[in-house]
């Protein structure tokens, strides 16, 4: 059996994330995705560390691991958030210039955390 | 009985409504409101009709009477909308630069419906 690309990178037998595309991402789901202070939290995280620093793991937020990746799930449906695996870790990067493109001022509102 | 000024000022025996003061909205609050395409159509169609213009019972927007007022007890304590009685009629305001002080491009930001 063919590994495919994903198992053959990685370690990992997960199914690789999917990325929303911006340019399909409507305001509504934005506005609920920076609604929540778990969520928010993560961003801010994000916007504090460099590209691809951060994984899955290190995140400093009082919810179970379940939660934890509905959590990311809705940040990525956002638009707000990249993953990659890299061995058993699952590396995160905000995707900070896309989403201003898309949304203009609303990633600086949600992280200046009025 | 001394009527209340509110009795006294017009024909309604309804409440005054209450509004929120701005500094105190949280950005989660100000999101929330904004989430919602019924109360974006509410909001739009107040930011293209002068201050006091529009009343209660004016808006397309396809709900029942007791939802719409659930709707706009929610943009009230967004801050987003300003209301009085006059007479029969309860009259609505956006309240356009007191949100865009507290919360800079956010109201734009749903205006142009993405």
């Amino acid at each position: 059996m063919t590994p495919t690309p994903e198992r053959a990178a990685g370690a990992s037998h997960r199914a690789a994330p999917l990325h929303a595309d911006l340019d399909q991402v409507p305001l509504e789901t934005a506005l609920l995705a920076l609604a929540d202070p778990v969520r928010r939290t993560i961003v801010r995280t994000l916007a504090n560390a460099a590209d691809w620093e951060r994984a899955c793991g290190s995140f400093d937020v009082p919810v179970t691991k379940a939660t934890l990746s509905r959590h990311f799930a809705i940040l990525r449906e956002a638009g707000l958030l990249e993953q990659r695996d890299a061995g058993p870790k699952r590396l995160n990067r905000l995707r900070r210039p896309e989403f201003e493109a898309r949304f203009p001022g609303l990633l600086e509102l949600a992280l200046s955390d009025r």
